[in-house]
Parts: structure tokens; sequence; C-alpha cells
């Protein structure tokens, strides 16, 4: 799947909100498990194949540039009292020169597709997937709009005490499903090079990454406390795609990164059910990993 | 029911969604119909006599120094790093001085109540409600949150076609219900004092609210070109309570307004379907009126 | 010629000037004569017929987005360190969306072009026309960069006293040839409307456009005083076609304006000495006209 | 004594002086020796048993974001018009809020008290006290407003050449006398760690806070040029309670600091007469130690 | 006496206080009694014959360009770390361009002078005269330090009751003293063309100006609400000569104004008993028209 | 020559070209070869013996504050809608402050001179100077304006390809000619106290200055590409005086420096080609050292 796809899609999608609320809202890089979702909804899908959003040359994306000049132009029809109807269409004349036009059709494995056709040849649909996440400024078990910078498009979370958060995400593993983890990587305990991620009681201790040692006990009133006073921010978006434990019987998250092939493990980080409790915003997963909980609301 | 404690509640929530949005949201004067809702669910109901929101001496709401002051606590919050626990009982304290501290428990016809338990006593379910919309930048016959400024708190509404949205309030107000109505009011042929609300195909005409003359022929496309131009905002909030056809059989409906005694219907104004069709912003209705329109999504 | 063709080859011309000098610079609407030549220079002429510069349903100009747009765009790639090599295809890509694009190669009369053959097939020359204009702040017979916001090319002028600046542009149109005009007309005794321009002792006689009257005597001290306290300010571009004298004797020339066709004289302006000594910025005319004055230099 | 009795009080009365003065003064933390006088005059004195301005669980006083509040809040007020009668009330809420509100009546070794009566039973008398400084760019011997930004509440100094400001200080330590010094110690020779300030010629000595060196001859017109240039700025106030010589026979001031046991001396910091000339910013003592002096102004 | 003279004064005391106080502080046009007493202590007088302070040509005063360029020259002082010893030549270098230099020594009447001689020829002994105002912000009888944007040189006020202000006015012109007035003059019942200033009851009376009308009974509370709240704010400067009383036994002050001869009494306004009681800022006279009151402090 | 004096003449021109521009122009340090010429052409020469540009006990030139407020002078004017004609006396009068007034007429070696006749006796004839440069956005073979921030003067540079550019110069140093350079010298290769400028291809080797290395082969679109994103800036001025070959024979100028006795050579430095044709920004010449190359346009 195109990542890049996916980016242009939500940047277009943030352009109109940013109008439409007047300039009250986020625009800007950063996007939650759901807006990869909602992408979906309203575009499609593209295979990588078929749509790198590199230029000629480029190697690695670059998007600060572009993302200064989209701000500029949408801050300025926000001059003007009354937007023209020819915006959308220069907004898109942008992103088409920093990331290649998106074919309207294209072929693969043989077949012709458009990037909606070829979402539904994938079966991606995004009503069947689910957040959930564990504040107390809610209340548990109902679905609220999480109020974090990044969630531009007011995705809704299903709120669970921080224990049956933890069972909700081990029981999908257990499942054989995998769990998209919105959360904030930097912290120093975090560690892609070293391939760990722990919440230790001394943060200067300096054999953090070589050697187990005590973690901190994260209690929901902790969790809620970091998230209010800005220590825990949503920063990334990773996949937990297994469980382990070390020797201590310490249980960790194996957690595939986007970052390549980085640290002793390939890109995968093992994230510590310690470091899970504190640093997690939230969780997406398939319905069906977890039997309609969340669904009455 | 004390509006006053209403905007109160309404205020907190604002508050504490442009702290955790760390300002890239609107914190300002405004509502919605489902923010009134909200508000029920947040904190409960206060019967006007319990609860003025008026300082001794005071005749009428001026929040204005008030909401400058609030703007400037957050915004001053939001200069250091990491909020500190205190801001909340700050921002209270402040709204204790402008507009009075609400008390935690009162008597009412005999009766002990807290804000809560009031809220129960009169049974309002805020669950029970529905809001309406009809735009066509999203799918119809789904929900979506609404993009416009005073959304403050990302209330979703199911979209329908705009005849279908008439059919909708029309079949309720049949039935016996009232709709609040969340629309645009400062245009030209909007006039409370004339207790008249009418989309003139010639707005410059002197007899505007004297004589019934020709009004525009609504479209989907001509109601979706005004909002997304901003010649169609949110600026009011009032109750459809009924509906009427003048001599020549246009349909307006009875709408209670809430600035007093004004025009020559006791403060109620006559919306033209016209108006209603290019102007409604969304509309919001119990929903044993609508037979679960909405509910699958 | 299209209008529209130059003004998109000036904009791309503005905005390169505008990222080079690092905002040091005017980037806005307004063009002087000789902006007109050098955007033949820079990259040819098309005929209105193929390139009107409307979007489909547009019936006149309005680029106060675009413009806002494009400054915006220019802003935020000014934003980061380096300017990378994409932002001139994003701005040509948005001038496309507000403006049509422009076609690479055209049929006209039975012939293929390109804007710059069709440029050269006109003859046209840039450098066989110069530009004069009066003021003291630089010596006289020489030529000088212009200090006004809108040169924003940095085009030179050939300074003339007064006198000699009149007789060079009487001789022009004496010879047949005609005079474009760089000045002010947002002045009180200059009426599109009445097609006429002057220069009153009294600007608050209420007979100024319809009884000829006393008018100033401008030196060039009084000229040089209004070009530095900004009360003569560069605004607009016109066409002088010819001369008159009305019944008291008094000098006029005959301008032509592209404000469409308004006044008794069908679009055209009679403009006095007194108001054109006075009002002046520039004129700009074919060398042949003036035996390679201001060659010199 | 609780200080931050005082600190409040300083709160509100710069308050008033910033809202009166439509924001054209210093709100702000740093306050003068005259500051704490002055609010013993404005609402009396408190014992610290009663009055910490601490928050339950808090150790220590960290006002940035109660600063931030509350001048948030007084930009907000003077964005309307007319100011309320109610942002008083307000900006004390708050401090309530952050500080702790503060009783009207305690009891203290028995004795019922109001701060005011707590401040009569002290005995202190703020009239009693008076404060010196030594500026050349206002007569000597006549009293002046000083003109540094934390004056704000424009408290006048009895101006002294510096060699009699010494004798002044001198004089009143060898009669018992304590002396309040605000001054400048942000400075390189300056040392809390260390219990030492001195001026040294070469302040790239190693050996500054070990080894007596030679000290610069302050003379009125270095210490003038470092005032009027910035270099001396007020940034601290401290209390000169003794005198002492080194081994070379030096004069320094012995001096209690409020940051606590730090150093060799227990908080107490030695400043030499050479930092005394060139460091002060202005000192306060009781009238009685000076007989006089400065009141016939 | 050269009013220029003074204001030039004033500006350089200005600006070194804005300097000093690091641009806390106004800085801008506007100037109370006691600054023009300061002025002739800083720096002594001029006769008008000898100093106009206009430039060849120049027939009135307009300081506004002057203004904002002091302001910018200031500021960019400001934006250094350490302010040179040259800014105030700099300063007074352009105070000399706009307003001229001011002669070190003149002849007046046959004699020599410096301003400094010339203000002790004159007699004017600046502690001679001493301000009075009555606000209840602060203690009656004793000294306070106005808080008011244009008191920059933060000038005492002995504070009295109301009533107690009216007396020591009325028996000092009774005395033969004039009075110093500063006030505020921008209000609906002053009137420099009718020679008039009342505070009707009825402030949208038609015959303000030409009938006798019943006028508002000040109390002390209303004034100083008017105060607090900007309704009543120092924008003038004028002298009290006399006392008068119309047919219905009215009180007026007459009052001199620098406004030229304008109205029906040659430039002086009657102004009324309950307009000086409202809306007087402050009073300044000769300390031996109140017998010492005001000395004590 | 007094170098101070050109930048006296520079400043004045700047702040002209700023008014009338409106501030669409850049005011700041930083001047190139062409603007001295012309400062000779506006005003003359002046001996450095007459005229050093320092104040009494200065050595050596801070113009940070005067640049700062000479900036906010301006801004002031142009707060206001019409400039007056004194504000270019005020600007020279703070010039005079900051750097002394310049004599208008002084003796030198026994004659008496003003500036423009000692400019003369020189023979400087600004208009025998040529300027070039190389750069792909405009034509070859003609002159245009180059657009940096410095060229506030908009001087012409004629464009030549890079290779033909070292041609002339080398061929101008090959007749005894000095050359003006203008160029980028706050690179990792140019080290003023290594006396040494070079292009490494590993710019991160640490024998830079010691031992000669490979370097770029610098195309004429590398250069065009360096000058484009702001890798090439202009940033100093400094004189090529002859050329030298290194053991490897590689070419490098040799470039008297300004900023003192620095380095090996005695504040010369030594500039391989391939630094130069990389970083030079532009070079100025006698015309005579070209025969006649760049006249024609």
């Amino acid at each position: 799947m195109s990542e890049m796809f996916t980016v242009r899609t939500i940047y277009e999608d943030k352009a109109r909100n940013y109008i439409l609320r007047q300039g009250k809202a986020n625009f800007g890089q950063g996007s939650l498990a759901h807006d990869v979702l909602r992408a979906v909804s309203l575009a499609g899908v593209v295979p990588q194949e078929v749509y790198s959003g590199l230029l000629p040359g480029q190697k690695r994306y670059d998007h600060s540039e572009m993302e200064a000049v989209l701000k500029g132009m949408l801050d300025g029809v926000l001059k003007g009292k009354h937007p023209s109807p020819y915006w959308p269409d220069a907004f898109r004349a942008v992103l088409d020169v920093y990331m290649q036009p998106v074919p309207k059709h294209f072929n693969y494995r043989g077949k012709s597709y458009t990037p909606r056709t070829f979402a539904e040849s994938l079966g991606i649909s995004p009503e069947d997937y689910i957040s959930f996440t564990s504040f107390t400024h809610h209340p548990f078990h109902t679905s609220f709009v999480l109020e974090i910078p990044d969630n531009y498009s007011n995705g809704s979370y299903y709120n669970l005490p921080l224990d049956e958060l933890v069972s909700v995400v081990d029981e999908a593993i257990a499942k054989g499903y995998t769990v998209a983890w919105d959360g904030d990587v930097s912290e120093e305990g975090f560690s892609a090079r070293a391939g760990l991620a722990v919440l230790p009681e001394d943060p200067n201790r300096s054999d953090l990454f070589t050697q187990p040692g005590e973690e901190l006990q994260v209690t929901q009133e902790m969790r809620q406390r970091a998230f209010m006073n800005f220590s825990t921010t949503d920063d990334h978006l990773m996949h937990i795609v297994g469980m382990a434990h070390d020797q201590n019987g310490t249980k960790y998250y194996i957690v595939k990164n986007s970052w390549g092939n980085i640290g002793p493990y390939g890109g995968v980080v093992y994230i510590s059910e310690a470091y899970f409790r504190m640093k997690t915003i939230a969780v997406t997963m398939h319905k069906s990993a977890v039997n309609g909980l969340g669904e009455e609301n």
C-alpha cells in the first residue's frame, strides 16, 4: 500500500477542515491510525509500486517546504471573506508538483483498477475497525472525541479502564490480529537503535538498554496526569505484531516501526508493558478481534 | 432551565478542549443545539430560579470581558510547557466571579436536588436526540463531524438530501415534536422586528417584509455553494414549534427566538421554506420523531 | 494581445525576484509599462482569442484570492532555509488553476505559433522602447532606477527636466506615435465617468467637470514635493493617443483607458497639461520617436 | 513573616497599576525592598505559620503558570474599552487557587489578629524606613523615582554620592541595624555556592573564589555607565547583617540570602566593597539609623 | 514662556525613562501640570520670542511624524542588549531637526540668560507647587503616585475627599491664585465652541449649551467608578482663573484654554461644579494658596 | 579613501530608496562593489585621515545600535501617510552623532577640497567600471539586475558563461588590473586564519587547510543550483590582486581581505579556482581591462 497516497488524501481532508473551520483547527503533519482508515474511505488505496510520491531523483520524503507552502495557501484563502471554488484545485495542483500526480486508473498484477476499486478488491472496510483509549476525563465504556492536536478529523475512541485496555490488546494479539498503536516515542526510555522501550524507575540508569531493571507501576491516575500535563503526547504510529517475555518475566509487545532496518531486531521495537500503559495514546484493531466491544455506543 | 448553567458548563468543556489541543481549536461564545444536550450529560440541569448567572444589580448578560479574561488565562497556561493541575480550578473561580457560583445542592418545589439528579428527574436523555444536516461534501445517509468553527465538541450529524431534511422536519412537527434549529440569521431577509425570514429573488425589494414576493428556488447545489464560500454560517440557535402557510400557499416554519418579546408575534419568527432550505445549518430533534433514522450509523 | 498572458508572466517574474531577494521586495498586483515590454522579452505574446485567462463561467477578473494564495506560498518557501527546485512549478500550477493553462502552441489566422514566435512575427522588440521621467533627486539627462513600490523589476528611466518631458511627448504624438503613460489617477480631479482629468486651483469647485477653470501652474519643485510626500503615486497605466485643446486654449492629452466604454468619449480621458505635469510618473515610447535621446546612457 | 502574603499583596497592587495605566507599565515577578514595606501598608502582615502560600503537596514555589495566567487576564480586561468592577475579584480568585486563600482572622500565640492588627502589634511602620541610591542622572541630596523596570510602584530614593552611600550603610551596620539590599547578582563574580561576591580586575581568573585578588576601583562614573548600559540591573533582594575584613584588609558585607542553606557560610554571602559599589541598585534602612538624612526632601 | 521648550524637555525626560525601564513605560504625547514644573527643574525656561519650536514656513505644530520617529529610535536602542552612550545625542539631534535647536544663551529685554538663569530670574520654584486629587483607592490625606498612563514621571498627588478638593480650589481662587487643571474634555457636555462644560442628567438634551438644566449630583463613589472604568481619563491641561454663577446659582469655574480664540468668551470655558467634580483628574497650585496642606506627607 | 564616508553615503541612499518604495525594500548593512562606485557618484570621496567615522575613544566600528535606530526612524516615517520633508535631515543628524559629521571642505596635502572635487582629483569615474556575473536564469551576454537582497540599488551585471567569467578575470589580472570580488565566505572551505579558500570534494577532510586535495569540478549548473537554493549568498567584498599555482598546478586567486593582518599571508587569502567558480557572486573591474565587453548592452 502506498503510504504517500494516504498522506495526500489526509492533506486534502485537513485542508477542507481548516478552511471550513476558518483556521480554528490544526493543519500540519501527523496522523492517527483512524486517519489512515478514513483516507481509505475517502479515496481508496493504491499499491506502492503505482505511486511512490517521490519525484525523479528523490530518495526520501521531505515535505517541510510543501507543508509551509500549503499552509501559506490556506491562510491566503482565509484572508478573503469568501473562499472561491478554485482553491481545492490549486491545493491539489501543488500536491501534484511536490508528490507527483496520482493515476486515476492503473494496472496491478494484470488487472485494471481505480484507487476505490483496488480498495474494494483488498476487502478493507474502515467501519470494521475500532479504536480504544483509556482516560478518566470521560466516562469509561462510552466513546468520545479524543482532544489531541493531531485528531483533526475528530475520530471517536471507546474508553476503557487501563487494565481492560491491556487485556483487549493481549487478546487480539493472542487471536492473531495485529494492532495499530498511537503513542509517544520521544522519551528517554525509548530507543529504536536498541530496539527497546522501557519505563524505568530511574531514568538516569546508564544500563537502561542493556540490563533489565525496575520499571514504574503505572496506575490509571499516573497515566492521566501525564496526559493532562503534556508529558505524554501523540507523536508516532506503529504496529503491534506480537508479544514476548524477558528472563524476568516482564511482558513486551513486539512492535514494527517504519523507520527502516534499525537496531538489533531489524526495525522491531520491544515495548514493555509499563511503557505501553503510560505512553499509549490509543490502539486501533479489527472489530472481530473484540467481539463487538464498543459497538453499543 | 437555567441557560447560564449550560453556558458555564460549555465554557469549562471548551477550555479543556482548547488546552488539550494546545490552542489548535476554537474558544469563544457560540454553541450548537447538540452542545446544550452535551452540557446536560456533563453537568446536569438547574432551574432558572436557582441559578440566573446574574450578579447583584445586573439586568442583562455581558460576557465580553469575561470571555477575553478566560481566553487570556488559557493562553497563559499554554505559554508554559506543562499545564499544572490547578488551572481548571482557576478557570472555574473566574466563572464564579463573573457568573455567580452554582449551588451543589438546591431545593426545587419542595425537593432537594443536585444538577444531575434534577436532570434525571426531568427525564432528559441526551442520547435520545439526533441531529441532521444536508451537505454534499460527505456522503448522504452517513454521519460526519460538521466542520464549522462553533462545532468545538465535534458533534456528529446525520447527512440527508435536502428534500429529505425538509420532510424529516415536517413530519416531526406534524407529530407534535419541536425541533432545534441552528442556522444563519445575519441576512438581509431575516428580521426579528418583522417576525419574518424570507429568501427573496430580489433582496433589494423595499417591501420585503410587508408583501409576499418571489423567493429563490433553493437547490442542493446552491445550498452547498453558500456553505463552502461562507455565505451561510452558523450564528444562532432557535426552536421550530409549528408550521403555517400564507395567502400564496408558501410554507413557513413558526420559530421561537430567545431575543425577547420582539415583533408582531411576540418573539416568534416565520421562516419561509426557501430561507430554511438555504440557511439551515442543522436541526436536532428527539429520536422518536424519526423512527430510528440515522441510528444505523 | 492577451493582457492576462502578460499578467501571468509578470507574476512569475515577481515571484522569482521575491524569493531570490528573500522577501525584501514587493510582491503584489500593479505593473508599469516597461514590465509589459519585459514580459514580451521573457515569454513572448499570445493573442487574446487564444488565452483570455478567464475560467469557464467567469466574466471578469478577480485575482485577490489568487494573489493572497501566491503570496502565502512564497512566504512558505522562505520559511525554510533552502528553497527547493520545485516551488516554481507549484507556483505555475496555481496560476494554471486560477487563470487557465497557456497553450505552448497555438494556431492563429492559419499559422502555428509559440508565444515567442508569435512575438517575433509581430516584430515587437522591447529594446526599441525607452522610458522617461522627471524628478530632481537624480541628475537630469542620466538614467536611474525609479524608486517606487511597483518598479519591482527595477527598470531604468531617463530623467528629463519637466518641460523637456512635455516636449518629448508632444513631439512623439505629433509624429504619430502613441505613448504609454504611468501615473496617478486616484485624484479628485480625475474622472473616468466625465472623461476628464484636471488639476484645479480650487479642488472643491462644484463644476469641476462641466466648466473649464483655473488650473495650478505646476513647477518642477511642486511635482517633486508631491512625489516625495506620496501625494503622487503610481497606480495606473494608460495610452496617450493624441492631443486636443479646449475653448480656452488649454492643451489636453487624449488617453485611452482600459476600464471599458465609460464616459462621454467611449473610454477615452482628456488629461490636461497641468494634470500631466503633476501626476505623470513616467512615459514609455518607441525609440524612433525620440531620435536617440537617452541612448548615450 | 509570610513572604507569600507579601507577594500576593504586591501582585494585586501591580495589577491595579497595570490596568489603570492601560498596560503601559510593568507586570511581572520581581520586587524591591520598598515594595515589601508598601505591602505592609496596603494589607498588613501574616505569620509564616498562618499562610505558607503552598498548595497541599507542594514543596516549593513555582509561579510561572500563575503569572502567565494573571497577565493573560489583565490583557483580556484591557481588550475591552471599560474595565468592569469584577476583574479585581476574579484576579484574587485566581491567586486563591494558586496560592491558597488568606485567612481574614487568625490566632497566633494565643491572640486573635487580622493581618493589619498583626502588623500593628509588630510595630512595623513603613514610613520609618528610607531608601538610598547613588546615580548621577539626578542631583544628589534629593529624592527621585528610580527608573528601573521593577520599580512599578515608583518608590522614591534619596540620592547620595557613592562614598556617602557606603558611609551611610557602614554606620547603620555599626549601630546594629540591618540594611535591605537591592542589586545585581547575575555576575561572574557572584557565587552563592562560594558564599562570595567580588569584582575582579580579571574576571577570567580561575581562582576567583579561592584566592583574594585585585578588584576594580569603582568610581561614580563607572557605576553610572554600568547602570545606563544595563550591565547593572536589579535582580535580587537580600539583607546586609554585618561587616568583615579578609587577610588583605578588604572589607566585605555579610549578607543573608534567601536561597537556603547554600555555600560554606550557611546561605550567607560575603560581598566585597568593590562589588557593593558597582552592583548595588539601592539600600533601604530604618530612618533612626541615619539621623534624619533624606528627610528634608 | 515657550511651550515648545517645555515639550522638548519632557520628550527627553520621557525618553530616558522609557530606555531605563526597558520599554515598560509610556512614551507619547500628553503631559500633566506637574510635568511642566518638572521641566522647569530639569532645564529652565525660555521666552516664546526666543524659541517657537516652529521650522521656517511652519504655522502650526504637527509632531506626529516626529513622535513616530522618536519612538522608532528608542525601540531600536532597546533591540540591542546594551544601550550605547550616544543615543541621547541622537535623540536630541532629531528634536533639533523637527523643532529647531534651542539657544544655549539668549538676550531678553536687554539681558543675557541661559534657560536656567532665566527661570531663576522669574522666581519659578517647582517645589513651591503642590498637586491634589481625590480618589478612594488610596487613603485620604496622604500622597500617592497617580496611576494614569500620562503620569510617566510618577508625580505624587495629595489625596483629598471630593468636598475638600472643591474647597481647596475655591479658597485658592478666592485668594487670587490660579489653579492648573488636568482633566477630561472629551465628553458630550464639554464644548469649547460654546465655552461651556456641564454634566447634564440627560446628556441627549438638545439645548445642552443654550439652556441651564439639571446636572448630576456627583458623589465620591460616582467619581471613583468613572475613573476605574476609564469613563474619566486625563486628556487636557487648562488654567482655572476665576469663578462665576449663573442665574440659577450654579457655580462655574472660569477656565483658560490653549486652543485659541474659540467660542463666545474668547477661548475661556465655564466649567460647572458638577463637571469639575466628575471630570477633574487633578489640580496643581502654589503651596502658599493652601497653607501647608499636604506638606506633612 | 575613507570607507566610512562611503558607508554613510550608502545609508542615506538606502534610506531614500526604503522610504520611496514604502518599505518594500532592503534596509540594512551590506554593500556590493558597484555601491561603492555609486557612492562616489553620489557624494564624492574623502581621505581616511579626514574622516575616520570613529567617535572619540572608539577603536572599532559597531553600527548595530545605529542601524536599529535608523531602521526605527524610517519605519516611524512610514507610519504616517505623507512623509515630511524633514526626515532626511533627521536621518543625517543621527548619522552625525554615531559617525561624526563629514567636513564639507578639507585640506589634504596642502590643497583644499570638497568630497566631490577630491574625487575628481583622483580621476575615479564610476562609469568606467563594469560588473560581471554568471547565472542561467537570464540570457548570457546581456545585462540584468541581479536579484539578491544586498542589491538595494539594483545595479546591472553583464552575464557571462562561467568559463568566460573566469577568462575575463584572468585576463584582467594578467594585464595588471585588480578586480573587486563579491561572494560567499561563510563556507567550511574558507579560512581567513589559514589564508585559504578551497572547495573540497570531501568537506569533512581534517587536513583541509594543510594538504592540497581533490576539489569539486564546478559546472554552470552546480553553480546555478547553489545560487537558487541559497547555498551561495553574497556576504563579503574583497580585492583580487594576483594569481598563483600550488605544487599540483591548482590555480589560486590572490585576494586582499579587509579583516586586518590575519593568517600566514598578512591578510591575504588564496582562493582556488574551484571555490571562485562556485562562490563568486560577481566581479567588478575597469572597463579598459575588458576591451568594451558588455558595452553593447
